[in-house]
């Protein structure tokens, strides 16, 4: 599935898959400036780290479009501004930060560029993360797989699938490579409240590929997996430390926890742009706490009493020692990981 | 509270504070026969293994008043089958069986007496369980209280509140009886889905008795008890093996083992009658599995593709070596628990 994350040059508009209202209704989100960006951000029209830096790249390009419409002499920090709202938007998955960064470095490298010259070269390198998300995952689906067997049920939690990237995903990636593989396989998606990734979207993108899934409430890991009903965990990331510690949804620590106590591998597939060798480990991740209404309604079903308060962290870190391997473009990274992961970087030449 | 569970000789009815609709609307669900009682305890106008049981006995005596509507001579097969769908209803708690069976044993005490005289002698056996029931819960209260420690904040799954018993609560009651001992206590209600017990009636009933209480999602338990932020755990259960092994609410066994793993001492709190001598291990506990609906949907609102299965194992069993203390009437027992279980029925006189 590719259809979520649509940029139409014509109307220069990104054309988002509102995944607030899947699996039951499918509706576009438009956003035309920086301003829509940061609210499909904010509010998780669009979620998922990869995807945020897809989506990051493409409002940088209209950001620009708003800067040269505002027909403004001292454009530079008007834009510069404007993007640097885009990073902030969300503070965990550093794909974000990765995709402006990567912007404002093709930005830099234009020299005095004009901004029509600056807006051409922008789409093409928006297009270029956009392909490049899609062909790392694929790489990403190709060394997983190997971790599969043939009959296992694969637990996976929250959605770190095509609906989470660009397509075909990172976790679903390696299930989805599997699959090609020939193997048959089963998935049990964790529901992942509050936001319900796992029971909306993981179980509508893998039932849309005829790939067998069932959902499970997260409160269900420890029972499955002590019924041996569980043979494997794969999980995406929103940002790994230098050491390996990985930040994922809430949850996906508790699910690290059973699986190493019932003997099950636990594994994080991520792209090497989730990697922040910046944060030196999983202490140092900042983890967003978002809005109460996410927790005390679900629909218009309010299931909180009025005045009782309640926690709504988003991410929890999975230490390194807890992670059987981080599967990457190029290649399962074993532990010690600062050591893997350095030398991931040097081969891939960042 | 004591309100949710009332007996109105007058009309013969049973008056259920239908639990699917707090905390929003509290609407009662008025059981006249047999049927009514089955179908609440089914679809969980009321439940929680204790509130099981004394809606049991309570529907026993409905089901003698319809036994003897029907105004057969031959009234006791009748009866018995009656009173043998009302133990059937649900499988795991064992409170429901046992309150059948002592009104049963109270039956058989009365030879061969008439209808009339089994309904005067039941009708009192019911309000007994009903009073004892709020009783012991008071004795496990003040138990339990020592176990917590002034300052703790306290996590609790599922319901096992006043609104589980006929009040006060067992896993609540053990709260109740250390802030009534003076002591500053905060509660976590894990949400518990799916069917929202912690979110919807813990936080409910606590917040009404004003003791300070955050929801969380399920999910959340690693990370609050990484952050430091929980210092005990307490449960309830509806079926404790002779070996300790205890079967509770889904999520209680995942919450077992990540307090074990950050050093939270694990407590049960349950009157004996929920531990089933009968039943030599948790592997013997039977596990009700429920209707999809109640994962697929909350409230209206459908939160996974049509088409896709769900899990709804409605318990799990949280093996004995987790538990650090299991609190009853007669005291905190300790393991071993085939010993201290024994030693707890001796004293008891069962």
């Amino acid at each position: 599935m590719e259809r979520h994350i649509r940029y139409d040059a014509a109307s220069r508009s990104l054309i988002l898959l509102d995944q607030r209202y899947l699996p039951t209704r499918e509706e576009d989100f438009v956003c035309r400036n920086t301003d829509d960006i940061v609210t499909a951000l904010q509010v998780m029209v669009v979620r998922g780290a990869p995807a945020i830096g897809v989506t990051a790249a493409w409002g940088c390009v209209l950001a620009a479009y708003e800067t040269a419409e505002s027909g403004m002499e001292t454009w530079r920090p008007v834009l510069d501004g404007l993007i640097e709202r885009i990073a902030n938007a969300r503070p965990t998955a550093v794909n974000l930060r990765w995709a402006v960064e990567r912007m404002r470095a093709a930005w830099h490298s234009l020299g005095r560029a004009d901004l029509a010259t600056l807006i051409t070269y922008w789409t093409n390198e928006a297009k270029r993360i956009h392909r490049d998300d899609i062909a790392i995952n694929r790489r990403m689906g190709e060394h997983g797989a190997e971790l599969i067997d043939d009959g296992d049920a694969v637990m996976t939690h929250c959605n770190a699938g095509a609906l989470a990237t660009a397509g075909y995903g990172t976790a679903l990636g390696v299930i989805r490579g599997a699959v090609e593989a020939g193997k048959n396989i089963t998935v049990i998606a964790n529901e992942t409240r509050p936001f319900l990734q796992g029971a909306r979207l993981t179980a509508f993108e893998l039932h849309e590929d005829g790939i067998p899934v069932t959902v499970a409430c997260d409160n269900a890991c420890g029972l499955l997996m002590k019924r041996g009903m569980v043979q494997k965990v794969v999980v995406g990331a929103d940002r790994i430390a230098a050491n390996g510690d990985a930040a994922n949804k809430i949850g996906t620590y508790s699910v690290a926890l059973l699986a190493r106590e019932h003997g099950i591998p636990f594994y994080v597939a991520a792209p090497l742009s989730t990697i922040d060798r910046e944060t030196p480990d999983g202490d140092h991740i900042p983890i967003e706490n978002r809005t109460p209404t996410e927790v005390t309604h679900v629909g218009a079903t309010q299931i909180t009493p009025d005045g009782v308060p309640v926690f709504n962290f988003a991410f929890d870190v999975t230490p390194a020692h807890l992670i059987a391997g981080i599967v990457t473009e190029m290649g399962v990274l074993r532990a010690p990981y600062r050591e893997s992961i350095a030398e991931a970087f040097r081969k891939a030449g960042l």
